[in-house]
């Protein structure tokens, strides 16, 4: 029996309808689909594709570390790998299930070293969260000869100032403990006033703060800053306007909206 | 009456069905599908659309200058959103369609400018070239604390080459007559190796190069150089593996991969 086909999925941001045709349909179609659960939490990838699992469907959940010394992450990602291996041998078809875009700071594309051996690999590229932040403040993110970086919080701080500095825009991932430090730096550099924290983007727990007002303290995992390119007047009043907007829609209506 | 509500639906970078659920249930509910054509070229974005649109829905189709002098572009812009206010002005829904991220390059951003008074507008965020290119490669853009920039290649090359220089990964967007300016920059700067050139991701003319095998002269519109995060041994092979398992299938098969 000749070895099945993987699929590694990408379900965009976290709203089910970002989720593509393509990736809804090999979902659909596939034998088992795989995904990982944060230790102890919960299988967010899966919560996305819910829609599309079919009742019935042949699941398989593994664990990834989140705060892995290199061993333990190094032993997660080949068993979890080795159980997906074996239902390709079967000549079983598997979607990987992976949140955001799947080689955008992903751990799939990790995964993938240790599937090696399998050459019938397709990847479907999911809407990463820059996008996706963008789109909820209806505000451009580049434009025409500008530059867009995304910076990590875990930089070196003084490479992450050297690389914001000379950016026309950028997101800032991974702030959780970082925030206050990363904060600071855009009040130092002057990109605070264009400057939006956006939590959960497009979920319903979705939040988003002109920087300016930002309270101080860790931010969740799935936060990101985005300095949007450098506006003409008008464009920067729709910034606020549009965040100030939806911080005033109660919860309750935001969740509905997402629903 | 009231004004309609207009979407602002990115369609990803050229598959019909890289479209997000929700692009195409809002393309399917509107009263009026809006999209630019280039001036004498095709309506690109119409096209991605084509399976979402229905028979006998109305189109208003505008032109926008492909390189346009400031005031003649101001004069398109301005006419198109004319054109798109008028049917709000009805009550009509419309669902402007752009490729790729409607915010991320894209001429869309500048139309919203024109359409301001309209304050129910809803932008679908859309899948983002280089994210395209990356899944077609099978590589993954970067992981944890590396930098990912977007480089226009009409920078200043002073500019371009700092950048360049200090990027963990990039991509190299808006090739055209810049590519071979941009070849000798990669191989001075030591990235040829890991770069690829990819053309029409998704498309069914889609070809993808190592770069160091390109052949010189200018690039199509629908390009990119994505250099990738520097690899462990085993996916630096992948990446030329796979351009080279892609550039061994004859274009007809593509074509109907894609179709």
């Amino acid at each position: 029996m000749s070895a099945g086909r993987l699929a590694v999925v990408g379900l965009g941001p976290g709203d089910p309808e970002l989720v593509t045709i393509k990736a809804a349909r090999l979902i659909a179609a596939a034998d088992v689909v795989a995904f990982p659960h944060a230790e102890g939490g919960e299988a967010f990838a899966r919560k996305i594709a819910a829609p599309y699992v079919r009742p019935g469907q042949r699941e398989l959940a593994f664990a990834l570390p989140m705060r892995p010394d290199p061993a333990e992450a190094r032993a997660a990602y080949r068993a979890a790998a080795a159980a997906i291996a074996a239902e390709l041998r079967r000549g079983r078809t598997v979607a990987l299930l992976c949140e955001g875009d799947p080689l955008f700071y992903g751990s799939s594309a990790r995964l993938l070293e240790f599937l090696d051996e399998f050459r019938q690999v397709e990847v479907v590229p999911g809407i990463a969260s820059p996008h996706a932040a963008a789109a909820r403040l209806g505000h451009a993110i580049a434009r025409r000869d500008e530059v867009f970086k995304v910076l990590p919080a875990t930089l070196a701080p003084n490479r992450l100032e050297a690389e914001l500095r000379a950016a026309d825009a950028a997101a800032i991932l991974k702030l959780g403990r970082r925030f206050d430090a990363v904060r600071a730096l855009c009040d130092r550099l002057g990109f605070t006033a264009r400057a939006v924290l956006v939590e959960h983007a497009t979920l319903p727990a979705e939040r988003t703060v002109p920087l300016a007002a930002a309270e101080p303290g860790a931010k969740p995992y799935f936060s990101l800053i985005l300095i949007p390119r450098a506006d003409e007047a008008s464009e920067g009043r729709m910034i606020a306007d549009v965040a100030r907007e939806r911080a005033a829609i109660p919860a309750k209506a935001r969740a509905e909206d997402a629903a």
